[in-house]
């Protein structure tokens, strides 16, 4: 047998679905004991870039049974006036959770408007706060992209303890986060970005790698261990001979399927279950407000709920 | 020249005078223009175990023009009774940070506490906002012995950019925190812990390797790399063959100096750079919180503040 043949592809499309149904059953229990989740999705001026990305939020929420509400600001709003509609809706108990939608126009600085947003309901996972809980060990709420990429690698079966990872790329929302979460598992971290001296030594050495960088084909046949997991995080545009467009990750993937055990295909690999995240997310920020508010108003020690 | 020539100690005793010394310096300013900084320090129940420390943070907190004032509160005290004190000193003013003394008693949850703490109050570095805020690459305010660390490795004068960095150890206040640090400062960074399959491996290739694992003599002369520098952050007591005990670190130091180029001693190393850190966290919190008043009650943009 080949390698090639024993190569397989890691589909995001079924472990979204598998998500997206646990979500939808939970979602109905919560909504049947009169705490129906709700997501508000903020965009700010023109939305033309978002708006598919939107439109398939509410698509996935729907199919979830969870409430999806968009607020669209004006370009010319200021960040005072973004920032006390985001304290509004903290404020608001029939609110679980708040998506802020990127990019936002250059006069608003984007990280005050997520510092904004309350960590309980911080359902993207960007604030430092919920950083913070992760590097605490508290994994049920971390940021999209960084959870869809570690729940890829779960699908292998491979046993994290011990696992050597290495991930090209040191962003705070993807790199370091699944840094993090993989080190809570067990794993031995190593984090790469552009000011390593060579990122191919320490790839060749992983049992599963991770790269978002952003620079298609960074990753070739000659950098990956024979047998590793590769997670392909990268969406770049790459204009063909023929000048169409199309999408390809930072994986050469022809040639490195050839050489890894399991690869994310792009589109089709992190991407599907991104947004499924954000649903699971939605369901743990409805979970900890619920004890709050029990632990607030009813019987219950309120120290042990936080 | 043998190695043993060029090696060298990396002593903490300088380091934390310069640090004291700037802190007083600002201090003084703040005194003056009507913000003096002041810490609180809060024991429960016995207190034998941390009266040195206590002492030691008190007489540093003297030196460098810092109040420092002492809340000591009975074992048989409620976390909620804690909490409710806590958010009196976050009210508070006059107060510029809290330390709480470790251990507590068991029945009090000692994360609920340290989280109590505003994160504008948290000179210990310890609130999950903090620890997201270093991810987020704020580095001026980081858990104490994470930055004694770091500060030491500094001392070396090695280029940060592209160094090849081991930790050894993953706790969430000392390991993690100098994984970001050192991530953000453009180092390639690697974390090993129990779990890992050959922490030798890792450490061989470490151009500046980091242990705080609490075992005695763990790393060998033949786990470093000639010339790497050696930080030790490990504090053990050893009983010798003639029955007094000393302190000795995670480093078998007598061995590693004839490898490492720059070595930490136990103690004298990281410890005394620690309280000076918690000194200098004190100026940073003031100044953010000098910053939100002025932003909220003067002139300026309030989200430029934040």
């Amino acid at each position: 047998m080949s390698l090639s043949e024993d190569s397989r592809y890691l589909k995001g499309g079924p472990v979204a679905q598998r998500i997206i149904a646990a979500v939808r059953e939970d979602a109905a229990i919560a909504k049947a004991e009169g705490f129906p989740p709700k997501l508000i999705s903020i965009t700010v001026g023109d939305t033309a870039a978002v708006d598919v990305y939107v439109r398939n939020q509410r698509a996935k929420a729907q199919l979830a049974g969870i409430d999806f509400e968009e607020r669209r600001f004006p370009a010319a709003i200021t960040a005072g006036e973004l920032e006390a509609a985001i304290h509004g809706l903290n404020a608001d108990p029939r609110v679980t959770g708040i998506i802020i939608q990127r990019p936002v126009p250059v006069h608003i600085p984007i990280r005050t408007l997520q510092a904004a947003v309350h960590p309980l309901k911080d359902v993207e996972g960007m604030h430092p706060a919920s950083i913070g809980n992760i590097v605490y060990n508290q994994l049920d709420l971390a940021p999209c992209t960084a959870a869809a990429s570690v729940e890829l690698l779960k699908e292998t079966g491979l046993d994290l303890k011990g696992l050597e990872v290495v991930i090209v790329g040191h962003s705070e929302i993807v790199g370091k986060p699944i840094a993090f979460l993989l080190m809570s598992e067990g794993a031995t971290v190593t984090v790469c970005h552009h000011m390593t001296r060579s990122v191919a030594a320490h790839a060749r050495r992983a049992d599963a790698l991770f790269v978002a960088v952003g620079k298609p084909r960074l990753i070739k046949a000659d950098m990956v261990k024979p047998g590793a997991a590769v997670i392909d995080i990268g969406i770049n545009s790459e204009i063909g001979p023929d000048g169409s467009s199309r999408i390809v990750g930072d994986v050469d993937t022809e040639s490195v399927r050839e050489v890894a055990s399991w690869i994310t295909p792009v589109p089709g690999g992190v991407g599907p279950i991104t947004v499924a995240i954000l649903l699971r997310n939605t369901m743990v920020a409805l979970s900890r407000q619920r004890a709050l508010y029990e632990a607030t108003y009813g019987t219950a020690d309120r120290l042990a709920a936080e």
